[in-house]
């Protein structure tokens, strides 16, 4: 059978069962959906035994299990690591679905259910390009599969730096596959080849040693929301830059041709467009002499994510507060060293004028940005699939966020990992009224099939 | 008897039933000292009832009650309101205390227990001058006496506004006489003359209509913990300065020789000389241009009280939080009208750079700054009873904090208030330790009386 027959004759009955695979409501953040959690699991156990797989398993973790499985053919075959979560972000029709999100319905060619597009439609994608080749081209399959679909991307992956390091041998490949990103549009296919990395700090400022009265001090002692105010006021400026001393010393410049490129792909992501207005904002900002894709993809950041002292309740509380803290990530490009961005921003940070009050900084998470090369055989065989079967060569992307999965990958087990994602920035993944198109699910289908064939041709020089 | 005598005969009895006083865990902003709280008021009622007053009463208010009581001779003679408050700040012997804190002990001449000096000990020194009138010197007292004991200073006096405008015929008097404030040394006696006053406002800057992704949105859309750390960044500068502009128009400047007493009242507080040891700063800090003390007293201040935006929790969430708030007060001097100054910080605050983020201010509490004129009747009287019983002229100075119940009574009831106080800052009040000297209670006791017989002679001139 052709693969546009197979998907057209079989739609009726792939829908339905990722249907069943979306109503689990497998939501990871929130404790009293534990068993929405293991139903789901469970669910995808069986279908990777369906499937022919010759070790499927639901592995413990500290939190939520992890499904393995491994359909080993011939260890002369190159080895994909599949990865995939099939946990999903929490959702009430209060929070404003037009429908029970864990009941997905079918409206303008679209899915809409919660993790239709992140990450469960594209875990059923991968998993109807394996059942392609299991009923009608098994001799064209020439790649050992292994499966890791995670219960915890949506709650930090917390334990899963520790399972891959654990069971290094047993996820042994020699590329990684992930499915859980978007095109720019359904005719302008593109494969994410960056993700920013991140370091992040606390900043901690500790005044007066109790809180006291700000009538009868006020004037004489430091006020540690002041102080930390003017230190965060100090590590940005109105131009949108960060000004730790050194923090863009090794930031790679682009050659003007490369950013023409970026700048045509910042025009085709209609998302820029209406940003500000579908996030209730007046504007939208972005480094000075940078686009707003160029600023969230090439260039690093310096965000607060939290900050608190002091009194936080009703009323008035006339306090000079004992303390304020500061909780920052960074996001950081291709040679940007997360320990050194880590070393530049506290000696800024206690370069600054404490006003006698006492500044600590602790350091947090901190992970390299990732990046795959184009002249990479995994990049081009994700983009010669994606060119046979969108009928045009797509276009590399860099992504602003840190999917730590990738670099977990390369860092502990030395492999490249390649995105072919298939969601568009539509989709709304994590907000209300997820979606996925059809057009998209199959054709997600469509290219993991041609990809595995590229890969079965190229063999094991895959990974070079 | 002679005031002198009076003193010293009874003194161990005046100590025995302050101590008693002392005794009630009158705690006001913890629900479970309630029962302390009604036992302190019922004992102050006795006591109040055992001199004589002809009409006493304990008053609900929706918080604690109040104590109330007359003792008016003749509609011809002058009436003083005496205001004082017998809760406390809390307690543990675990916050540090060398003993009990509500069981008072003496230790080289200074009663230990909270309440010792703030407000207690004040109190029983007031209630002692009228004992010797009655006892000793029925004839010299031409004053009518009006008490008013709160229960809720130390909470916030959340209920004396609308008390003071319910009572305004009940409560009519000439001047009003409070004893809860400090003397800079006991060889230096001081007398209270100004207040600052308040202007409360919360600053709410609202970023994406959610908390959103730092990876993928982190370049394009403002930060508001960043953009509210810039705001409150830009109200203060590193002189100590506020910069809202017009904040300190009609702030007074005062002539070289006023300049030389402040600067003698600074060097004569020793607070400042240890302030920052005792509150582990490695300095102070001060308004450029002026001392601790002026930079407390006759500066106004920008103080951030509270703030809090984003993620709070442990560990790390990569997130460009929904909103972030600041809690601000100002500390105002005389002339400076609060609802200006709070338009002109308002205006200052949204001229400022939102970065597409909705920036709201909203206004709080705000009081006038207080102060006594050194010529009215009322301040000499004051005056003229400290230099007697001291020996020494007392200083005019003026205190930081806002008693608001000053204030309340001029705005409310168009009455002067004097602050006839005997406490030392060395007194640990709101700290563990607090301690009143007996020597100033002794010399309270020596100067109401003294002040009560000026009133006497002065009459109905008092007031003016």
């Amino acid at each position: 059978m052709q693969i546009k027959e197979f998907i057209s004759i079989r739609q009726e009955k792939h829908l339905k069962e990722l249907f069943e695979f979306l109503r689990f409501p497998s939501v990871s953040t929130d404790p009293k959906y534990k068993q929405g959690i293991l139903d789901c699991a469970n669910f995808l156990h069986n279908e990777l035994s369906r499937l022919g797989c010759n070790k499927v398993e639901v592995l413990d973790t500290p939190g939520h299990p992890i499904v393995y499985a491994e359909r080993i053919l011939d260890s002369s075959f190159p080895t994909v690591l599949v990865y995939g979560h099939y946990d999903v972000q929490p959702a009430k029709v209060s929070d404003g679905w037009d429908t029970d999100p864990f009941e997905p319905v079918i409206k303008d060619d679209k899915i809409f259910a919660r993790g239709a597009a992140d990450d469960k439609g594209q875990v059923w994608l991968q998993l109807k390009a394996l059942e392609y080749f299991n009923e009608f081209s098994a001799n064209d399959l020439k790649v050992n599969l292994k499966f890791l679909y995670e219960g915890e991307e949506e709650s930090g992956s917390e334990n899963l730096d520790n399972f891959i390091i654990q069971n290094k041998q047993m996820l042994e490949c020699d590329v990684v596959l992930i499915s859980d990103t978007s095109i720019i549009a359904n005719n302008v296919p593109s494969i994410s080849v960056s993700k920013r990395g991140l370091a992040s700090l606390e900043v901690e400022v500790i005044g007066p040693n109790r809180d006291v009265h700000s009538g009868i001090y006020g004037g004489v002692l430091a006020n540690p929301i002041v102080v930390l105010s003017q230190i965060i006021a100090e590590c940005r400026n109105a131009n949108g830059q960060v000004t730790i001393p050194g923090f863009y010393d090794n930031v790679q410049n682009y050659s003007t041709e490369q950013r023409a490129v970026f700048k045509q792909a910042h025009d085709l992501m209609t998302s820029y467009k209406d940003l500000a207005k579908d996030m209730k904002l007046s504007k939208t900002v972005s480094e000075l002499g940078f686009t707003g894709y160029e600023s969230t993809s090439i260039r690093p950041t310096f965000e607060v994510n939290g900050m608190w002292g002091g009194y936080m309740d009703t009323g008035v509380k006339t306090i000079i507060p004992h303390k304020a803290t500061a909780k920052v990530t960074m996001r950081l490009v291709e040679n940007q060293n997360p320990q050194r961005i880590l070393d530049l921003a506290k000696k800024h940070i206690l370069s600054l004028d404490s006003q006698g009050c006492t500044v600590n900084v602790v350091f947090g998470d901190a992970a390299q940005a990732y990046s795959n090369s184009l002249d990479s055989n995994l990049y081009k065989a994700g983009e010669l699939a994606m060119q046979n079967t969108f009928g045009v060569k797509p276009i590399p992307t860099l992504d602003g966020g840190s999917i730590p999965v990738g670099e977990s990958f390369k860092r502990i087990m030395g492999k490249e990992t390649l995105f072919l994602g298939f969601g568009l920035e539509e989709d709304n993944i994590h907000s209300p009224n997820e979606s996925f198109g059809i057009f998209n699910f199959n054709k997600g289908i469509e290219t993991i099939i041609e990809f595995l064939k590229i890969v079965s041709n190229k063999g094991l020089d895959i990974a070079s």
